[in-house]
């Protein structure tokens, strides 16, 4: 397939290779200094806490569209085991769990799209094997945390959810930072809401999948414009789903994973999040989500918390 | 086997049972209060970021000592996958992972243990099965955030590390906030550094799970009169490894999660946090540590983040 | 639900409790003697072999309607893997599968189901515990081979596979047994042929789950009266489906499993089997069907063989 | 590692690419004619069973040599689950497995060695990728019957089991053809029985694991002259480890599998045939022991029956 000239233009103008140096594995998380680190926490003033995590269970948003990334599964090693074969005494449970690293509420790793052979930074894709990312993989990431911002994007259309294949434009972030009152700022860490994770919380995971609103590719500038830290979103896809163009496939993961290094993120549950911040119009706080870092992985579980 | 008298004693005047009303879940995180959060975030001032979670991997902690508690196996579903068939093309790498819930760094979930057929809050033993933990699973956790105090015993004790089966005692406590120059507070979340971790990053797997130092009967009354929010560790066992008496088997994991319903984590790897508090002398911070909210599960990684 | 008295009556008249005595935990293979084994041996006249397992991938029959009866997922543990670090020397690759026992090819172990707190021989249903079947489990199947006997049922009854919701009848295995020019006599194993498995073949994993074609209530009386060891099917619930009476949940597994005592195997391929034995008019061979020993296991995967 | 020239005249003497046509993935397999498996149905004559496989437990023979190669670890999906909700009603109970695919008692994949860029037949090492083997993987096994031969080297040598470390050599194994009174032909199986599993069985793992006897490069042109369609052996590794040289690592598996294509298996236990062949002199057998069929995998479990 050989993607339209308009798209390496793009890739060109968002790219950040060599920006931290040739050995960096984090990207825009560079962006993450103390500064943006503070001024996240001293947005954490009324001690209210939100998770942001979905329930982590059989019953995720995996449909096997992805085949193989696994809803988890888990079953017990023990259940009241009692240490010494009487009941009455000390007893434990215990469980373990197998899913795709993916399957919910998570991180991408950089290392986790490819194209030309090539994935952030310019290593090569061959860096990546059976035994996971050599390069920009989760265990990368690190701690994160810094300024939280909800661009939520339904409201200011005016809508409970955006509908599927909505393409968020560029205007639709510069109108939720407008009613977020705020300026996105270097370091931010971007929450967009659509509302569409209401249909999973609704049972239907198959309208969760397919078709999805999400970031289309005139979002990009405008992200790398304003050197986000990393963005969030609550649906599947991440970016509008079918895509915008025949001739692209999935290309907003090939301009933030690849060429700027942006850390994107999925599943994120924001509607308990966004109806506070519709009640007392306060959209920025402190976020903090440092992904499990598994070694080598392609993507991670994280448990973001939002304070306010 | 019968438990001696003075751990019926020491039960009861821990309890926590009905404090937080039949219906509870949560046992101490309800003293996380607005108030309790506010005091963390205003200790996040430098926006400095310490993970505190172990990587991820197959050289995990785990030694087989708990059957099935296996160390994260992560394998890959896709290398570069290219969704057109042309490997030049958009091409995406995915991974899943089996791994015991309490492999690695963690929170234990309240339905943990039992004994007496009864977990926290008096709830029935048997509302744990094979379909996981009904009452006070990982899932009713939530979010996990507030004042961290770092009780650098190790360095009270004028050691690297604690040695194997140290059983550090509430004068070891003491000492440590005297050291933290802070009074330990309700809602407060304690790390109790013992330096044990060092030989799990030296490779010894073994040495790390016994013999291990870790908290004594003697700490639990001080925990409790001090109503702190949750106790984490840098050891496999969080208690003293072997028990200090033959005739009680892991009391402290009764004392807190069955009696006082008190949040414990293990395997925190506190060694960079505690080089930087030793340095500027600030042993408090704000620690966010929502684990991954897995339904009925009873422990939950976590990547706990300390904002400094 | 009560269930009706003609089905306690027909529990009562197949019952095989205390027959091989109280202790015994393989049932009707109590029936495989070695005059058993011998009368299948001597079919096996030309050297033709028949694989009747199912392939084990993720394209397996399972749809999820089993919670957690996850087809095979095979993920690789390394590629091609040089001992010495150069890839032109000796290397390896190897692999793990996480998968249901029972999600495709498999014997059901006599555990598998209870009722009114049995299960086989009498031995309470709390022997069935998180750690597994401690009485009854699949493990304690041991060495199958035998007489296997075709019944082509969807043959005799002129048509490529039973229609959905098909009740096969005694007089339907009368009619096989007379196509296959045999007497069903103690000790055989039966492969009953309903063709339904063409569908799966063809990709329709919903329509295989159902509704199915399966043995009926009426059989049971049948299968006790010849005293076979075992009985395998070429689908997915065993039984029809959705069951003959609104008031009797998948009574067959409860009248061969709890009171018989009679193995009995799922989603065994028999086509190619069949297709041979409708050439050449030999429907008696020998089977061989010894299923993988798991401990303590609810079921197995078996590759079971015909030799002709 | 520059291997040896006299590795690669053996490796010449032996192959067998092309043989069977350059598309063949089934290697000396093509040796179990109709006339092969009517010989080993032929040796059916008493009706007596024996079971070869290994249980299939967390407690099977991995020691964690082979990262990952997890000992079968089965955990619960429902433990009398009732379809009504009432317990007194039809329940089951279901379980899953993780394990690796060569954990326990085996036949390896012609593709799960690899040297020189090259597996069996010549076909390239990068057919092996994270989707498994597309060429030579377990898949293409297929039924397994024939006549097997108990090569009882322990007992030609007079003792219990052979120590760890002896190579088996060629004289060994016409010692043991002679004790059996047969002539190895074309299309046999033979079972090389060393006694060493009985260090598993004792509970001695890592014993078990190294050092082991095993089969020598002496070997192979004998096994290669009687053109065999298989060869299982009662030890972990199959060859002798350490190996004999030091320059050559696994050799064995390298001119069995990719040179020969010959099938091998590990892990069979041959303990109670070897009693039972002691006890009559009755060495020669039908021996069936069809893999599961896990589609590309690069060795399958198998559990293997000789009937006599």
């Amino acid at each position: 397939m050989v993607m339209p000239e308009e798209f390496h233009e793009l890739a060109r103008a968002v790219n950040n290779w060599g920006r931290w140096g040739p050995a960096d594995e984090r990207g825009t998380l560079n962006l993450l200094t103390p500064e943006a680190v503070r001024a996240g926490a001293a947005l954490a003033r009324h001690g209210r806490l939100f998770p942001l995590a979905l329930p982590l269970s059989a019953n995720g948003p995996q449909t096997g569209m992805v085949p193989g990334r696994l809803n988890p599964l888990r079953t017990m090693l023990s259940v009241n085991e009692p240490l010494t074969g009487d009941p009455a005494d000390v007893s434990f449970s215990d469980d373990i769990v197998v899913m795709g690293l993916q399957a919910a509420t998570h991180w991408d790793a950089l290392a986790h799209a490819t194209y030309a052979g090539r994935l952030y930074n310019g290593f090569p894709a061959s860096t990546v094997t059976a035994a996971g990312a050599a390069r920009c993989g989760a265990d990368k990431i690190g701690a994160v945390a810094g300024r939280g911002v909800l661009l939520d994007v339904a409201r200011v259309r005016g809508v409970d959810r955006l509908p599927g294949g909505h393409a968020i434009t560029a205007d639709d972030l510069d109108a939720a930072a407008d009613l977020a009152g705020t300026t996105v700022a270097p370091g931010d860490i971007l929450l967009v809401r659509t509302g569409h994770i209401q249909l999973l919380h609704a049972g239907d995971r198959t309208g969760y999948t397919y078709p999805s609103p999400g970031m289309s590719l005139g979002t990009v500038r405008w992200l790398r414009a304003r050197d986000v830290a990393a963005v969030a979103i609550d649906t599947l896809t991440f970016e509008v789903f079918p895509c915008e163009r025949p001739d692209l496939l999935l290309p907003v993961h090939l301009l933030h994973l690849v060429e700027m290094g942006l850390l994107q993120g999925q599943n994120f549950d924001l509607e308990a999040l966004a109806a506070d911040c519709g009640a007392d119009g306060e959209y920025t706080f402190l976020l903090t989500a440092t992904p499990e870092p598994f070694t080598g992985a392609l993507g991670a579980p994280v448990a973001p918390t939002a304070v306010k």
